[in-house]
């Protein structure tokens, strides 16, 4: 079983690398594997009434008042029949804050919420014990607190690689906020600076989860003045999309590759597919950055983006 | 002689309105009127050795080592025969720093410096006491402090008419720091916040100088986190160019319709002129703004922006 467990992990692992290939596989993979779900027949209850999609939120949502991104989450995770689970292991608390996120989905209607408080990395071994869990859940929320550690803890472990394909399946929906957001691209904007000209040393890029690969992600945006930061760090990853969201603000990578925001703030779009010149491979860690020709898109509640067209839908689309 | 000023300055007046309604007039005039002066034959001395251009410095320029581009003014004002005059009337200090860049400039080998500490609005019989005075200047340099403490006391009165009018006749060079950076647009960004998703109401526009009547400036760029509110300022102006200006770093407007960048920072360019959408106009003032395929470009030093074009120049060119 475990073996075959393995085996079939690592089957994953090579699909999803074969996937990465495409322009933008977050989205792609969830209409591809939609369709294969669809025709599989799936067998898990539930599974028909979830809404699959990648929920990126850039922090600080509302947890009091309407809680309307936490309820969309819930939602999404199919209502009264959500099984969500809770990862907190980017907080330092974790506990607490996978008690406070607990609360709140079991007051939101969920039938079942339970806290995966992981603090060392799985091994398959692991996984053979929480592989039925897992198979049985309809979202996964990951909390705030440090990307660096979050990744530590989780990232390619057997774990993540079931959440993430069940994820790419379009079998359930996942949520990260503030750090949990931040780790969602392949590439991962680990910390960094404001208030400088913009320079590669502003920004600290690490590996994230890979979620959704070909998406650099910021949060807290211009909560925290980020825009330049985001910049930067696309300026080395030309071929990839920033993607700034601001608190109580969610960007919703769905099904058809349609990026959507809900909530208080805006996400903003930094795409350098256009760019035609950048100093970045030239120029020393603290010289200022020349780059030409970036694209910037400010997208506000109810605004709609296209991946794989990478242009923004006109509020009547 | 005082009936006659009027009348020429009324004629300048109806003049520079007719030249704002070319797409970057500030360049097309320098450009223009340079063939007119020139064809004229310039009578006053030195004029020949002047380098025609607006200075837009972002605050905080180098003052005691290799003060690049206080130099850099010195050498475009004429150099040794630089004819210079300071207007410190953004400041609340207005001696103490018409002192220091009047110790500054003489050190760096000017002709001659004076300060013109204007704390009244100049009338028309200022302007006949004045004439002689401005009509032998090179070069004027406007401090930091409130731009619209500057606006207030020198905005369209009759001295600042006839220094704009010998800008705009290449005749003169003028400099502006922060808030006379800020100053150089007819637009101007008179103060706002950071901090928060853009909208409205984080910007707050007057009326300035209008030496460069198609350009948004913006100063202490980076260094104050100041991306969001160029962006917001244009999404209300559409029609003009965002100029977002670092600390100790100029933006030179050259005849030839160049926009070139010395310094330790940037000069970000924020184009507006491909917006496909915003909802600016039907938003309350605290909602969060859309603003689809906004253009960015980010120059240092050495950078070039073609301002009829509005396009940045490859580096080789």
């Amino acid at each position: 079983m475990s073996s075959n467990l393995g085996q079939n992990l690592s089957q994953n692992l090579r699909q999803f690398d074969r996937l990465k290939q495409f322009v933008m596989p977050s989205a792609s993979m969830l209409n591809l594997d939609r369709q294969v779900a669809s025709g599989a027949g799936m067998s898990q209850a539930g599974s028909q009434s979830i809404k699959s999609a990648v929920m990126v939120i850039g922090g600080g949502e509302d947890k009091v008042q309407d809680r309307k991104i936490l309820r969309a989450f819930v939602e999404n995770s199919g209502g009264e029949s959500a099984r969500i689970a809770i990862i907190p292991s980017a907080s330092r608390e974790p506990e607490e804050i996978g008690r406070i996120y607990n609360q709140i989905f079991t007051e939101l209607g969920a039938a079942s919420v339970e806290v995966l408080d992981i603090r060392e990395r799985t091994t398959q071994q692991d996984l053979t014990e929480l592989e039925a869990k897992v198979n049985n859940l309809t979202g996964v929320f990951m909390t705030g607190g440090d990307q660096l550690r979050l990744c530590a803890l989780i990232g390619e472990t057997p774990l993540m690689i079931a959440i993430r394909d069940r994820v790419h399946q379009g079998r359930m929906v996942l949520a990260g906020t503030s750090a949990g957001a931040a780790a969602m691209g392949h590439h991962m904007i680990a910390g960094g600076s404001t208030g400088d000209p913009p320079h590669k040393e502003m920004v600290n890029m690490s590996t994230g989860l890979g979620i959704l690969p070909d998406v650099i992600v910021d949060q807290h945006f211009h909560n925290r003045n980020r825009m330049v930061r985001l910049m930067t760090a696309i300026a080395s990853y030309p071929d990839k999309l920033g993607v700034g969201i601001d608190e109580d603000t969610v960007a919703i990578f769905e099904q058809d590759h349609i990026l959507r925001v809900m909530g208080r703030g805006t996400v903003t779009i930094v795409d350098p597919g256009e760019v035609s010149y950048s100093n970045q491979v030239w120029v020393s860690s603290t010289a200022p950055l020349t780059i030409h020709n970036l694209r910037v898109h400010i997208l506000s509640a109810g605004g709609k983006y296209h991946l794989l067209k990478r242009t923004p839908l006109s509020p009547s689309i």
